[in-house]
């Protein structure tokens, strides 16, 4: 059975490195809505080029994950009263989307609206100019389609 | 207009700190299902202990997404075959769910069973023995309910 003193003893680091950035109309985190189907206009993904293998595969009209680092987060926040509202009871930040939180991954289901050698449009991704994206992670369909 | 070279000269990386590791039967990648809906037992989420507070609100009978770093993953790997099925054709990793990718970061849509001050017990977590736990990060419902 894992012990927390495990944890405390052996405490390792990764290192994240973005594959692309976003490119939106937003450039201020205060200006953006709160979630992406909450008005987000469309956004463009730019990939380094070195990444253009692994994009490939990526088709118009998909719903895919999109997972990007929230670089203004704050990293010291453990609860947070819900969408800023002071007047609601302060809630953990697991069971929250908040954007300050331990490790501020940004999790955005997002639509493809078009795909370029190594850029794709899409809609419903609410980040501000410059977010570094990490991954897109295909949702699964039925098991006998994978 | 964000272009390549905007990259290329400034090229970022990001500490990722876990905040858990998982506490399963399974010890081995080759043994994993593929899947979580695929077999995975209960597994136990083992928080350290100084995010207590950011675990909290949890609910027995939620279903989250639940953020983990694959750490035995490939991160130069840019395409594979779906499944590691040599008969099917190579996909690019954005297209697949692939363990091997340039930031091995797991997307487990799972279901709390039980909660406890430091740990969640939850259903389809197809993780190995030992992976670390990056982030958890409810879905949205409707937004109204928000």
């Amino acid at each position: 059975m894992l012990k927390q003193e495990d944890f405390e003893l052996d405490d390792p680091t990764y290192i994240l490195r973005p594959v692309g950035r976003v490119e939106s109309p937003l450039t201020d985190r205060d200006d953006a809505p709160k979630q992406g189907d909450e008005g987000a206009s469309l956004a463009r993904i730019v990939f380094l080029s070195e990444f253009r293998e692994a994009v490939r595969d990526l088709r118009r009209g998909e719903e895919v994950p999109v997972l990007t680092w929230l670089h203004q987060g704050r990293r010291d926040v453990l609860s947070v009263h819900p969408r800023g509202d002071t007047n609601r009871p302060r809630a953990g930040v697991f069971a929250t989307r908040a954007p300050d939180r331990p490790n501020p991954i940004g999790l955005h289901a997002v639509r493809i609206d078009n795909v370029e050698e190594s850029a794709i449009t899409v809609h419903n991704l609410e980040g501000i100019y410059g977010t570094p994206v990490l991954d897109i992670k295909p949702v699964l369909g039925r098991v006998h389609n994978r």
